[in-house]
């Protein structure tokens, strides 16, 4: 049997992986454009940012263990076409065009950064996006040279930047076209994140918000300046645009294969595509909203690496389903915590829930004990229903533990009333008597109608 | 309408406050023979360990904010008897004994230390225990002259007690008369924080496990030494005895209300005892297992919070059922997390379940963060059925929170094949990126017969 995998970072490396295990016999491939394959895209910012110096941390499993697992891995080979009827993919290298037949195929190509539409975005050299183990090393290289820089975007990825380039000693001006910085997250959570950042003193960052780059500004491929919509010119010795990603889907698409509302692929509860014997998983691909019940595209590593599992299962043949996502996520930038879970409140209205949300703000742990942080938790729940809908946190280095919390019960699909009297562990150096997770549930119980 | 309590540490205040919100004309008293009130139990060691030195600190809210609630509070007023069929208590102060008659009434007594069958253990005055806000002052105050202290119990007070001591320079044994430290925890994972505190380089302490204290040695009031069951005699400034606690449940039982196996009080999901109008909350009064189903005694201060809320609400008359607990608890000793939930293997077996369990250890964090540690992390789960029925977590500070995303499971009755895809947060600084929790999880459902 021939197992063709398409994409070989997170989703396509873990699939290649687990079927080669449950099919020893079955002939598994790996194609790749890339020069890599398995790493840590995640990781990247971290790199970046200098908390170790050699990039191959990043790399989970290397060519040669794949080799060594019986896995061939064919690297800066591309794709181009999938040819269903006949069940061939086309792969082009630089040199070399080939056909391969393929029993079962996983598409795992990923997602790529959005290029926003600014004039002269291609034309330097240090104008960036961040995704691939080269991105990283080019941006590292760059910015120990640099003084400045702009980041376009105020996502997670463009926060994590931040906080990379802060600790190299970089002028950071960061552009976000929103009103608001970090707008996953609810409006009121945003602008708890704006302050906590522009309190740090003596800082040497600024956001810009509302505001588009329209242009770049430079000479000899070498960038200076970028031009804002509204005039402003802002100089700078390096760009990198983290204005988000969009699903690597053409591939499929152009073979007929059916993409969502997204753009990324459709893809049933065992990570079937809409031709049986083509698995999609990771960020090329759309999952069930387990709240929502909706398609919903959320790329993320840890879900990728779910996927690829669930993919392989399926295509060798073992019923697995994938019930979905909560879109749950965790950054840090700066010593501050950004975490959320399930739906906002604005995706809760959106999904025809009647949502009703308490927050509170208060230490994480009891404030006597000297590592003393804080933490900002919002709930949001279903007036009606009182079901848990979702949450954010951020503040000190112990707010994703209140959402990991969270994540479980919107899993479990939990009620305010379910959970308000949870058997949280307990200890000053841990939480506070009461955790601020089980304040704000019994704040949330007296705001839902099934009172509790 | 007269609402007496008894007891004013964690849930007698809690359920003093409540009330009085509820109730706003009703004549609510807290008697306690102790010298304060609604203070942190939990952070004497803390305390001791000089994380803060004003015991103040400790204090959660004082009798002049009582009073200004509306809320008598009777310091060193002991309850000496519950006259059931007059609905009254009969309070004797050093100078006074009077009778008070209640309506409601509120029993939040709590455990007090368990002092172990040893001679002379009651003739010296450097010998301690830890429960009252004199004690920590007393001990902290020795401490500080002191070179050598002998540490009577390994639990989590013991352990909390030795971080206190060993970071104040002293030289320290702790006899366990168990075969092992920690024995609230599963076998395997004792072994492993024993292993753990004894990898520390130039530690100053030492365990002596199988080990009983028969004798205090002293003179003048004074004990200069320990001597053992086996004949060993160790020398020491002071003595702190931390083998547990019992119920203070006699006032109770003596009244005529029924007090369960443990010998703490009986009471039902309203947290009412066996005479209607009396209610029990906190550290003297059994609860349910959520688990088992089975009524535990399980001393903790997060739950005498929650069962002193739970109390006054069904004292007030408002219908609010506590549901259980499972026993889920943290301790730190030095930068060792210790954490666990729901039943162990042993416990999980007395319960009539058929246990199967994953341990896997790995780092907490992605391995090229600067600060990563290290998880241990046990889950167990009924091999027939899959139900998740409890969880031990050792290693960096991070454990906990894996431990708490644990209990939301066994709080909602899941599976591990309910669990094995929980979207857990994920990036570098905070997990790797499948979670340890999902590891170990993966792992579980290949044990199970109810195959994922």
């Amino acid at each position: 049997m021939n197992i063709v995998i398409i994409g070989g970072v997170a989703a396509g490396a873990k699939a290649a992986a687990k079927i080669k295990r449950l099919l020893p016999d079955a002939n598994v491939s790996i194609y790749t454009d890339d020069t890599h394959v398995s790493y840590s895209s995640c990781g990247l910012p971290y790199y970046i940012e200098g908390n170790f110096t050699d990039y191959r941390a990043l790399l989970v499993r290397s060519v040669e263990e794949f080799n060594a697992a019986g896995i061939n891995v064919y690297l800066q080979s591309k794709v181009e076409k999938i040819l269903i009827p006949q069940q061939q993919v086309l792969v082009c290298s630089n040199t070399d065009a080939r056909l391969e037949k393929y029993d079962r195929l996983i598409i795992a190509t990923g997602a790529r950064p959005l290029i926003p539409n600014i004039i002269n975005v291609n034309n330097f050299d240090n104008v960036y996006t961040v995704r691939k183990i080269e991105d990283g090393i080019a941006i590292r290289e760059k910015m120990l040279q640099s003084k400045r820089v702009v980041i376009v975007g105020s996502g997670f990825i463009g926060l994590e930047l931040l906080e990379a380039f802060v600790k190299n000693g970089l002028e950071v001006s960061v552009i976000e076209k929103s009103n608001r910085i970090m707008a996953a997250f609810d409006t009121d959570i945003s602008e708890l994140i704006l302050k906590r950042l522009e309190s740090i003193e003596n800082r040497n960052f600024k956001f810009y918000t509302n505001e588009i780059v329209s242009e770049i500004i430079g000479e000899n491929k070498t960038a200076t300046a970028i031009k804002t919509i509204s005039g402003k010119i802002i100089e700078t010795d390096m760009i990198v645009l983290s204005s988000g990603v969009v699903p690597n889907s053409e591939l499929a698409k152009d073979a007929g294969i059916t993409t969502g509302e997204s753009g990324a692929i459709k893809v049933n509860k065992l990570m079937q595509t809409s031709v049986p014997n083509i698995y999609a998983c990771g960020d090329c691909c759309e999952e069930p909203h387990l709240i929502s019940g909706k398609s919903v595209w959320v790329p993320l590593g840890s879900t990728a690496n779910k996927e690829g599992r669930v993919a392989a299962l399926n295509a060798a043949g073992i019923y697995t389903p994938f019930e979905g996502v909560l879109g749950s996520a965790v950054s840090r930038c700066l010593n501050t915590t950004m975490s959320m879970t399930g739906l906002t409140e604005k995706e809760a209205i959106e999904s025809g829930f009647n949502p009703v949300c308490a927050i509170v703000s208060k230490p994480d742990i009891v404030p006597y004990m000297p590592d003393v942080g804080d933490i900002t938790l919002k709930v949001i729940a279903d007036k009606t229903t009182g079901l848990l809908l979702g949450g954010q946190a951020i503040g000190s280095l112990g707010a994703d533990k209140r959402i990991n919390s969270l994540a479980t019960a919107l899993l479990a699909h939990m009620t305010v009333s379910d959970f308000r009297n949870n058997d949280l562990t307990y200890s000053p150096p841990y939480s506070t008597t009461i955790d601020p997770l089980l304040d704000v549930m019994n704040i949330l119980c007296s705001r839902v109608s099934n009172h509790c």
